[in-house]
């Protein structure tokens, strides 16, 4: 008997390949010790005041979440200043990516990305036949120039990644103004901003601004799993006008964010502290990874997240899965169509120096 | 500034409508003392052994979950005595529903239905811009060859709800069996199981066994959120042949299932105690509601489920709200096609007194 035909758009979709996970490096190289540094997830653990709230619901999750996350939008709400109704929780900002996609996009649809940028765009509009069109990047950062010129009457999402993932480069106020200055009202722009903690600041773009003049075509992602620390939980948010937001809600699992989740969001947000630590920790080791990549000769790509793209060259596989043997996952960026190089998350101290040493014995090995 | 233009699809999907939430009525009605009977939760809470194993994974939640959810396929695995990689774990069933219809829909595939059954089936498939062929029901339950009648050559799946949400009525062995002999080899099955553990028994399909006959067209769903009671973390999957499993993981979202469900998976599988205290509770508190519902002259269908469906007549709608603002709530089945209906959970003795008292009530006020 043979199998069960896809439908026509899952022959263009391409499988993700996450970071992998600590136990599959133990259970499959039988070691322990392992440093993962290869999901951009949060050195210093959860925030502590989560994790306090999740222990506070343990007895309640016999019931469904809120479908609506309506104490965790209220808290949002307050705290972005914007109307609850601009916003939706999802199931990490992945969640949020998959309704969007599955909300807007027809058949011969075009999608315009960068051609370095978060694979799910890619998939999710795949999936929905829609077509994807991949803009190059300038510099290793956007082009928006490009990405404006690239939209044709066919376009309905532009995602544009910022701080982008697996560049970790920056867009500023400036650029992101001009780009939106001449960008069509019947094209849905999203921002999706899941390292904003990490480069928020006066040169950021204010693109909640748009939201607030009424524009309706803009849709804002951020997400609880990088300065929030809890990747494990699965939360994330978009941000719109209502009718966006009506919109992917009418087409969203109706329990995709899980209870844990939601009262870990709302007590997360209230840790801005934590935030604050995790930022300042995170500066201060991506400039001791700079030295040190400065220092083994390694080109790297200047970031505003919580991670590093380094170039290795042509063996940057083998060097992926040497340091793999000694212990230390990173993230190899075949997936993102940059062969020759590695996204490093930035660890506490310890864990880079382990980083660096095992990178410097590999590197012994190769060349 | 007009919005932004749904894709073509959209117009069809219609929202589905949760039971609501406890704390909603306490803030919308400014009641407490809620008794919750809406949405097929466990009377008895969580399992204890997965809220402890959620316990010793907290300071680990800044981690992503294992996207391959590798240790709980393997428990799902052993206690199924089936392959891992005949398995898939979602977000709630749902996700796997969700992931089969974006998997396998074209452009103008058909999917059939049962007229009175889970909406979820309806909602993705009109997502995917699939035609849903609804067949009508036979004394309240699924009708299997006129389900089979309806399938033509562009029909891509079948789903199958067993025992049926929301009628509460059963499938038997032989019924299935009868219906698989002629199945077409190309048409995807899809045998929703979630209410599978209050159901099972000799004369529940084995659904299970056709795969390991190598048939490649059947899904079959479960749960953790009925009978293991941990409907707030999120937790089903599904259990197909290889090839079906690997489309599903081509286009499910990375992370889909968080990493508290899935530690909270395992330990809720070796805590079948608990299991077998729901089911029994359930049956019993079942008789009970009955008598009761027969004693008021109302209607039910005799239920393989944790729920009952209610006749109470044109004035469902009312009884629903003048229940809600004695703290009762329930569900109201419009959404599946039976305005006339109730579907109510069964509860504790306590809860399922509070609920006869109060719809005793109500229908003195009513009639």
């Amino acid at each position: 008997m043979s199998p069960i035909k896809p439908q026509s758009g899952m022959d263009r979709v391409a499988p993700y390949i996450p970071g992998k996970p600590i136990k599959e490096v133990e259970r499959e190289l039988g070691l322990t010790d392992i440093v993962k540094l290869a999901s951009n997830e949060n050195p210093l653990g959860p925030s502590p005041k989560a994790i306090e709230a999740v222990k506070g619901a343990l007895d309640s999750v016999n019931f469904y979440p809120d479908g609506q996350s309506y104490e965790l939008r209220q808290a949002l709400a307050r705290y972005l200043n914007v109307d609850p109704d601009w916003i939706i929780v999802g199931n990490g900002a992945d969640g949020v990516i998959l309704e969007t996609c599955m909300a807007y996009l027809d058949e011969g649809s075009e999608v315009v990305v960068s051609e370095h940028s978060f694979p799910m765009y890619d998939i999710f509009a795949s999936a929905m036949r829609a077509k994807v069109v991949k803009v190059p990047t300038k510099d290793y950062g956007l082009d928006l120039k490009a990405m404006r010129q690239a939209i044709t009457k066919r376009t309905a999402i532009v995602f544009v990644c910022n701080p982008n993932n697996p560049t970790g480069t920056l867009l500023r106020r400036r650029e992101v103004e001009e780009f939106m200055e001449s960008f069509p009202d019947d094209v849905l722009v999203v921002f999706d901003e899941a390292y904003y903690e990490f480069a928020c600041g006066e040169d950021f773009p204010d693109t909640i601004k748009y939201l607030r003049q009424g524009r309706k075509n803009i849709l804002i992602l951020r997400t609880f799993s990088k300065a929030y620390g809890i990747a494990g939980l699965r939360l994330g948010y978009g941000i719109g006008p209502k009718e966006v937001i009506e919109t992917l809600n009418r087409i969203k699992e109706p329990f995709a964010v899980n209870l844990l989740a939601q009262v870990a969001g709302i007590k997360a947000l209230e840790d801005q502290d934590f935030v604050r630590r995790t930022v300042q920790l995170v500066n201060e080791e991506k400039q001791y990874l700079y030295r040190e990549f400065s220092r083994l000769g390694l080109p790297y790509v200047e970031s505003y997240t919580n991670f590093v793209l380094l170039e290795v060259g042509e063996g940057a596989k083998e060097v992926m899965n040497r340091l793999l043997h000694k212990g230390v996952i990173v993230r190899p960026c075949g997936g993102y169509s940059l062969p020759r190089h590695l996204r490093i998350t930035v660890g506490t101290r310890e864990q880079n120096e382990r980083l660096i040493k095992a990178l410097e014995e590999v590197l012994g090995e190769v060349r």
